[in-house]
């Protein structure tokens, strides 16, 4: 099916390639390196995204072919639905997604239900920047410093710098590949994991001036009350991981963030490292996750009733 | 030269293991790594330490083969010098070493003056444990999962997990042999690389409580006064890495971070993050580093004295 892929893509004039919303590395990263390869082919070609790009990934070469998508009603020959888990992924370009007249989807997700003319989708890729790599062998195009760039970034990202368990052999071969195309690792590695703002800073440190630890250090808790957003400056996206400070922690089996918000809920995000399943807690408040992560959102009281009943649901599991 | 020191093993019947004195990750994972391969032989094999594991490294297979070096007065067949950069790195081990019938030096410090009768030293290695492996492969040894976990660990922790600029495509294929061996890298790089002490995240939230930006935010000066210390609980070894949440800031140039010290005495790092070369600041002070990485101690006033100072030379050079 790949090589059908790259068949037809070389038959296409016009490519449309559409990341999913709220684009994170891979789909991004995934994106540009096609984008950059396919126009190095002299096709016309567009990266179209539903946001702006994030700021972390302003450094990526591409960018010139990649734009907001309400600019833009043309029909394309051909559309890429890249990293998108299902069609909704593709926000408010589904239209544009369906009116081209060949629509192909390539992704890494294992619920992916398929939904276009040539489906592509390999669960075993850490990234669907895999998948773009051993297409654009398939398409001949032997990658440069940018497309190894592009790919790379996403790599990292969607591995956590190879750290994740989705992280495979076939994953490092491919980065070695990606090294000997001369891209500078440690200052891809800098711009997308040291980066953060001085907000989020700030907050991590309203988080450790709230952490408490409770059962001889087994369980960790933060409280992020509104005024600890305020006082921070930071951003709603900046909570992101601040709950990996608590996990972190030598010793924490189970970490819990409680966040004050706006409205009075009380939102609570649960970690745990080993045996704790923090699903079964989410659950019982109408919320959901996995195992070892899970969160829910309550209006049940202050953070701190909010957190006793929460101390006293998670000394239950320990 | 690899081959004669693996022949030169092979005739070993004791063989002592010696990584460099305050063992890091490369040098206690490459010692392990060598010495489950040779027991496996039937070789009676040591690694002999002159201090205790670190307790990060504490879940590495192998520790059964280790020790601390003051019980052992044996001689040996063979003494592996292993990761360390000259004869003073064995410290108080360098007689043991020196009274073996054969002497062996493997390493990767470019520096390396040679001070064995077998010397191998390969600067090309990110880690000290690419050496191992590729010995181990000449020993005609196939790494287990054991082996490979010493391994993997040696390497991401020298790399940063793959992304110091060491890191090289060489590196990466040597990743993927390693993870071919089933071993689980999610739990290895969650011990290495995640795991904090509460001591340093409470330290963290007095270096981000003390944080100040000028410059618009091109210089972040964090200061840890003596009682930051002692409140936060935190361990001497604790401020290694702090300053880097200073550096990360988005839009931060340079770093530093001033500590006093019990006897009065005001410590300074500092960091440069794409062109300040902190260097010519720290030699001023009679201290030394790199461009991007330097530091000195004075006793020329408190905190805010040395502070105001730093400043100024900081923003002749912004």
């Amino acid at each position: 099916m790949l090589k059908k892929i790259a068949e037809t893509m070389a038959k296409a004039g016009s490519i449309a390639i559409l990341p999913h919303i709220a684009a994170d590395g891979d789909a991004i990263g995934s994106s540009l390196a096609l984008a950059i390869g396919l126009s190095g082919t002299g096709k016309d070609v567009r990266v179209l995204l539903e946001e702006k790009v994030p700021q972390i990934y302003s450094f990526l070469p591409g960018l010139e072919l990649a734009g907001l998508f309400d600019a833009d009603d043309r029909r394309y020959d051909l559309a890429v639905a890249l990293d998108c888990g299902d069609l909704e992924r593709l926000g408010s370009r589904r239209t544009l997604f369906e009116k081209a007249s060949i629509t192909v989807n390539i992704d890494h997700h294992p619920t992916n239900p398929g939904f276009a003319a040539l489906d592509y989708t390999d669960p075993s890729c850490a990234a669907s920047a895999e998948i773009i790599y051993a297409l654009l062998g398939e398409m001949g195009i032997d990658p440069g410093n940018d497309e190894a760039t592009c790919l790379y970034t996403a790599i990292a990202s969607d591995t956590g710098g190879f750290r994740y368990s989705n992280t495979t052999p076939a994953t490092h071969i491919i980065a070695s590949e990606l090294l000997i195309k001369g891209i500078d690792v440690a200052d891809i590695s800098r711009r997308i994991f040291d980066t953060v703002s001085p907000g989020k800073v700030r907050l991590a440190g309203e988080a450790i001036n709230s952490l408490k630890l409770y059962e001889d250090g087994r369980i960790a808790v933060i409280y992020i009350p509104n005024e600890a957003m305020r006082r921070s400056g930071a951003a709603d996206e900046d909570t992101d991981g601040i709950i990996n400070i608590a996990r972190n922690i030598n010793g924490v089996e189970a970490a819990a963030m409680l966040r004050e918000m706006e409205n009075g809920d009380i939102r609570v995000n649960l970690r745990s490292n080993s045996h704790v399943d923090v699903s079964a807690i989410a659950s019982k408040y109408s919320g959901g996750g996995h195992t070892r992560a899970a969160g829910f959102t309550v209006r049940i009281g202050d953070l701190e009733q909010v957190g006793k009943m929460l101390l006293d649901d998670l000394r239950g599991l320990l």
